[in-house]
């Protein structure tokens, strides 16, 4: 089959085996979407090797059991021993030993089949088109921080970063009915976390408004740049928290006397759950065609890519069968 | 009157102006702590320019309300505005205006007479010897760590450093009946602290034992060093705490995607609550002299800060009158 495998460097292969693991189920993908986690380990981050990519939605094609042959799916990335306390309680997302689709030791999405577990897959409602569809994910981990932190409608939040993650987070955080603002880069994108929601927008520059800093109960950094943490420490108040949203694949420089000296509370976020998610775009009608930039096949993958990596790209979506 | 000021460098003056401030008490010290903060001062940290010194018992002999002269005191380090939310709320420790005594916008303690205002003073019981005092402001500040997170006799909990805040630390630590573990580079300081309640004490190096690694509930990096953070962070478990005291002259280099994946939580940590600290003292008959590496008069405090320096020195305390 073909897939997208990152070894030495970036390649589009012909010859890659179909990922057939015992007790799983086997994954017709019919899109995925590029995050930047993606292009993060393709400049270094996490060491992983095999075929990228974690959002998606796919056909059910083979599956140990046979009723869930032919749904339509998208999947938890986790896929846990099944055997710790953690597997046990039905949360993998932290078992020492996981694997994570197109992360960590387990083939991902940008190919025409991946293997998950059963009960990783969630079922996608008729209603919901496979564009939507594929934002399950990165809107689970979006819908994750809720899991973490308490926001109140009284609650001052502000998203450092303006890119297809930080909208994401937009729409989850106007569930909350809290004031939200938006800091971030680029004028286009800015007006769009106004469009799905934040009450304000600011331009992150180094005059970024002295009347801000110090003012916000929580930031949530997901700008994906190194720099955006520094600017979530000075956005919130002492004693507020900074929910980290971004991976990178350097180590940031950090002043750590701003956290104790204000008694900062960082808290790191990853994946969410995507039942939450799915039922969150069937019901909002969300239009996803907003948050797209690009529509590429597999076949032009490594176009894909760079794309992605422009700062002014929004998602771009690969069409795969 | 005497007193030892950070300007261009550090220097003992003999003709500094006895800070009398409007509405506020005047203390004689009698005897006053080196903290690493003061150490850090003088490395850059802060941008402080005065007389530093913020852990102290002294001798009331002017204030405004004459009933208290004459008590021996300790004193709350932050003098708030008295206006702001948290003023009147009683907690001036952020305040955004506030002075810290030593540290930020206030001539501190290492000096023949301080000034605080008369409701950061409090009382030193007769029982209670001049040398143990001086303990009560670190204590506080290892006890506001249970102000900020809950640890329960189950927790598994490790502190990162051996030195003096460290071992204040392990002291509070076993008042909560928690599983405690400290790391440390100081074979000397490791006994202290198995003497003062941890049950076991790792030595600090490359080959941390790896069984140690991601099992911890709870990491509180005291090591006044900033490779400590990074330790803290491998110490513990996924979704665990990391309490962080230290503060420093310069930025650290962090890997903020291990604290994504494994959805950690720092924390940072300042000041606490005298009057617990001292009731603390008090009730335990603590033998500070094992905390205390050597005793100095204000004359040679220079010297005082050249041995404080010494990674084999616990705390040094000046005697001044």
């Amino acid at each position: 089959m073909k897939a997208l495998r990152f070894d030495d460097g970036l390649k589009l292969v012909h010859d890659a085996d179909v990922p057939r693991r015992e007790g799983e189920a086997l994954v017709q993908v019919i899109c995925a979407g590029i995050c930047n986690t993606d292009l993060e380990i393709v400049r270094g981050y996490g060491g992983f090797r095999g075929t990228l990519g974690h959002e998606f939605v796919g056909r059910v094609v083979e599956s140990p059991g046979e009723s869930i042959v032919g749904q339509r799916v998208v999947g938890e990335i986790n896929a846990g021993c099944g055997e710790c306390i953690l597997c046990t309680k039905g949360d993998p997302r932290h078992c020492a030993t996981r694997t994570v689709l197109g992360i960590k030791g387990r083939d991902g999405a940008f190919a025409e089949y991946l293997s998950l577990p059963v009960h990783n897959l969630v079922n996608v409602p008729d209603s919901l088109n496979d564009e939507a569809a594929v934002f399950a994910e990165p809107l689970a981990a979006a819908f994750n921080i809720l899991e973490q932190i308490d926001i109140l409608p009284s609650s001052r939040v502000v998203i450092v970063g303006d890119g297809k993650l930080a909208q994401l987070i937009v729409l989850v955080m106007t569930q909350t009915g809290c004031d939200l603002a938006v800091v971030g880069k680029h004028e286009k994108k800015l007006v769009l976390a106004q469009t799905l929601g934040a009450k304000s927008v600011l331009a992150d520059s180094p005059s970024l408004g002295s009347k801000y800093l110090g003012s916000f109960d929580v930031a949530i950094e997901a700008s994906g740049s190194p720099v955006g943490l520094g600017t979530a420490l000075k956005l919130v108040r002492p004693r507020g928290t900074v929910v980290l949203k971004s991976t990178h694949h350097d180590s940031t420089p950090l002043d750590t006397s701003a956290i104790v000296v204000n008694e900062l509370r960082l808290i790191g976020s990853r994946c969410g759950r995507l039942r939450q998610a799915i039922d969150f775009l069937t019901s909002s009608r969300l239009d996803p065609g907003q948050l797209i930039s690009e529509r590429l096949p597999l076949d032009r993958a490594l176009l894909a890519f760079e794309k992605a990596a422009d700062p002014n790209t929004m998602k771009v979506i690969l069409h795969i069968s």
